[in-house]
């Protein structure tokens, strides 16, 4: 039950109340408005109280996540970028930072293709120990250089609550990974954290176990959320991933959060990156995160599925001229 | 092995060395080509012949299908429409044949919207013995009558060997359905009848395997083979079936046939249909097919998934719309 | 609806009261009841008749393969070999029939380890046109003289409705293959057959759908099937499909007819099918199909996962073993 | 690579070559060998020192999981528990701990019944942030108390690294749970805990991942892990998640570590849970994971899948006798 409260009323009456039932709540501010959340509805029905100007019940596994409550279309700020707007918003970088040349390079070459937002791995999740395992704050610290060089907000994997202070230092967006997708104490510290947040969907999680992961960070005052589809386990080899966009677009009608699409881990190969991009446009995203290195064959991580710059170019006067059939622009 | 004949030249001899090595091999023209196919290769490759001009090893585990031989992609003529070619063509009708009233009201529909062909389902392959089992040749006889009226060429589903003669008399493509996928037998039959074929991709089926079946097709001289992504199972349950464009991208990579997607099946409701389509052209589909229903509300099967005539209306603007600045027609 | 037939009465009123009404209907007898299936319910209801003695509604998407009207354990019998009773049977030979004597050797040998059936493709259904496809009906005779000699009851795939009489002549039980589970076509024939099924589930199909398919060989008066679980198509590497043995614990108490595990398929590598069989043992199946060949490493197909006829022997003891304490024999 | 080192010898020159080299490589005990694992290979290859006994090459993307150094099967000690002999050690408990009550009747049933071990949930990972959190540190407690009358020891789910000390306190053996099973960060934690771990595989992860996750811990020269099958995502709907036994098998000839298996999460209905257990005794699990409620219709989490004592005791019957005729003990 999300219960909203009048302006400038005084809710202490309501909390006493809610204290001397036996319901859980939590108060907190989303989206301008003043809330709380009580649960569950059964405890929380009787209730009433001169601060509450509506209680809303909703049906779902998911409460501030749903449109039930929240019809419009949340709109996500990382610094002046807007993802769920008008705009298709391109994010794009290496799948690591290897080194500050890498990264400016790609950096520049992104920011002149036309993308809003630098992305790169600075904490890499990798499944094997044995794997190179990111730079770590070094490269935090070399990705708030080309966002400072480029004026590019930069997106970044955060694997460890214990690294929250380089992340809020320099950071414009936390991404949880895949990996990371029901790492519930993961999900409560980036609610925490004040910056907006991408969210990936697990490997072997549903839209809707997505959206209630979403959830956890809402419920920490954040509404500031991104969800993304990059690709789920199945049966199929000839590519690294399914790209669920029937998925996503099926989860744009339970959520006011807007979503992003990743065709690079699920294409897994660069041929089939652009004709993934430009399906995830097509199909409704809000945002899409495009995998750049300098030299991909070079790469110290995801070398098969990293697009050139000259290749990203292309691939964005592409999604330019189909956002804008699509009524949209990129 | 793909062993290229010299155009007019005798295989007596040729003949007479394939039978007496161990390899099998099958004479046939294909593509206006005059081949011989034998394997194993070892069993082939020290055979020469006056009458071969190029004898083509093949790396994979289909030969005919597989674009190592073939680089030109396939151009699949249904009547005179032409599947693979520079415009995207959609397949749009009742999921199926409930009565000629019905069928003709949607074939004018869709043909007043642009489609170029009309599908429709005659005998239905139905998971509930107690479903609709469709009107099963008096179905074909009323979609011939639709065609007649509008021109369209008509694409219906074959269940049984059987029903053969029908389907040559009636039908101007031959579907084998997602459940018949692996059906050899029927995939041999629908190879002699000498029709084009749209094959679709079976629920649990990789999209190697889908190639290989339309391998068998073509074995038997029918090079017109159309692949369609309909839609996998997986765990996701926001939509009917995971469509696989990811699987079409990789696939069109691998084949030189052209590949049709299926939107409606996956989608399940028809809210999320506009959607897929579009992504399945931006993906790169040459032929698209959707359900269009004049009462979807009341449709004897799929009625959650099925178009109405003006929602099909509105989607034929945005694919053709989309094809354009894709540097396609539709 | 299922309406159970008094016994020696007249239907005449009861067939004039059903096709005055808009139900479809079948008069059928199964398992020794006379019954009419009509369908759908609301049509059915009103109707009242002396010649029924219970009306029957049932609430599942299949009937006659559900155990709401029928509580008691179908047995279904192979000649003089019960399957569904307390012994499990185990059936055993070749995955494909190569020659005489490999599938005589292989019919002792199983038949002296303590299998029940023998097992053996004449029509192989092959995803590579380029595979071994059988010896067709010569080996449906091989196999009918190994059945002779071995006095074990013969159990064989069938492909194409059109090979019928083949196996009605030389076959005691029909297999219908994963490819095919969902061939309604080819299940209606396999019900009019009047032989024992044995029908496996596809790769990509549920439990529901696979009791489904069953209805599709009951409703034609044939209720000796067996049902088989054998694998399904996952995103796990490690095997060559996953044996879902909770879809058939699952399924036993959904349906009143026998279930059969095949271990051998999903293992893939021999070395896994004595610990899959015994799980599948453990977990309640009735019978189960295990592929063996007197030389595995030559064999024309499945040649990695094939038990040499000593492992066998091992197996059946070790399956014997595990029955007894399960209160089962073997 | 995986260099033995001689007992008792000075490694400091060793240490120096790989210093000088381009090799990451790191010391460790493990199994109560000197060990020092560096790579990549190509780096190692060269280097000879006289403290080096021994250097392995291993082919895998795991080493020290890897059964290519370490053929004898490990045994896991949780306090005087061994998993991995000669007996099936049962572990058993309520899904989460709800009161001091509630876990001390369980774990004095499961303890009469035969169990070895207690599990129960303290920290509880939930989908949904409204569902029942767990008691946190105060369950720990209870659990503590409950080993203590009871003499079990006890296995608790740890979900955030910065509960280590409550953990190191109160458990005896550390669960990683599926959600957190490639959460890189706890893994190398719970590696540094030095008490034993079950870890369980993700619903969207492979067997070799699962096994790439262990290497995490072993890397923090933590060897006493047991890995845990619970069920991976797929489209069967009739059970909660598919209990891939297949997956165990083939892992148990992959790796060193013993395998546990949970059939109450995959079954996710208690009329399967007896079935499902005895079929993973059957196929090889060297421990098995049981939740058991006093009045599982009460309980505040997975109340479907829960047995009741008396059912507990009756599946320890039917274990013990299934693991006699396998030749081990329960």
């Amino acid at each position: 039950m999300i219960l909203f409260i009048l302006r400038g009323t005084d809710t202490s009456s309501l909390k006493e109340k809610l204290e001397s039932s036996s319901a859980s709540f939590k108060f907190l501010n989303l989206y301008g408005k003043q809330l709380a959340l009580a649960y569950p509805d059964s405890e929380v029905e009787g209730i009433k109280d001169d601060s509450v100007e509506l209680m809303v019940k909703t049906k779902k596994s998911y409460v501030l996540a749903g449109n039930e409550w929240k019809k419009d279309p949340t709109l996500v700020k990382v610094k002046d970028v807007e993802v769920g707007g008008n705009k298709v918003v391109v994010a794009a970088g290496p799948c690591a930072v290897e080194s500050e040349e890498q990264t400016l390079t790609v950096a520049r070459a992104v920011k002149r293709a036309g993308a809003s937002l630098l992305r790169g791995g600075a904490y890499k999740p990798r499944t094997s120990p044995y794997s190179f395992q990111g730079l770590g704050e070094e490269g935090l610290k070399i990705l708030r250089r080309a966002s400072e060089e480029t004026g590019l907000p930069v997106v970044s994997e955060i694997l460890d609550a214990r690294d929250r202070d380089a992340f809020v230092k320099f950071a414009d967006m936390i991404q949880i990974g895949a990996r990371n997708s029901q790492n519930f104490t993961l999900l409560r510290e980036a609610g925490k954290m004040g910056k907006p947040v991408l969210l990936k969907r697990g490997l072997g999680n549903t839209v809707e176990e997505l959206i209630q992961s979403a959830e956890y960070i809402l419920m920490e005052g954040n509404g500031n959320v991104v969800l993304c589809e990059r690709g789920i386990r199945t049966f199929e080899k000839s590519t690294r991933f399914t790209l669920d966009l029937g998925g996503m677009v099926a989860g744009k009608l339970m959520t006011h959060l807007p979503f992003c699409a990743d065709p690079s881990h699920p294409a897994g190969k660069r041929e089939l990156v652009h004709s993934l991009a430009l399906a995830s446009v097509a199909a409704g995203a809000d945002m899409i995160l495009i995998e750049v290195h300098p030299k991909p064959e070079v790469a110290l991580s995801d070398s098969e599925q990293q697009l050139t710059p000259d290749s990203f170019q292309l691939l964005m006067e592409r999604i330019k001229a189909l956002a804008s059939v699509l009524g949209r622009s990129a």
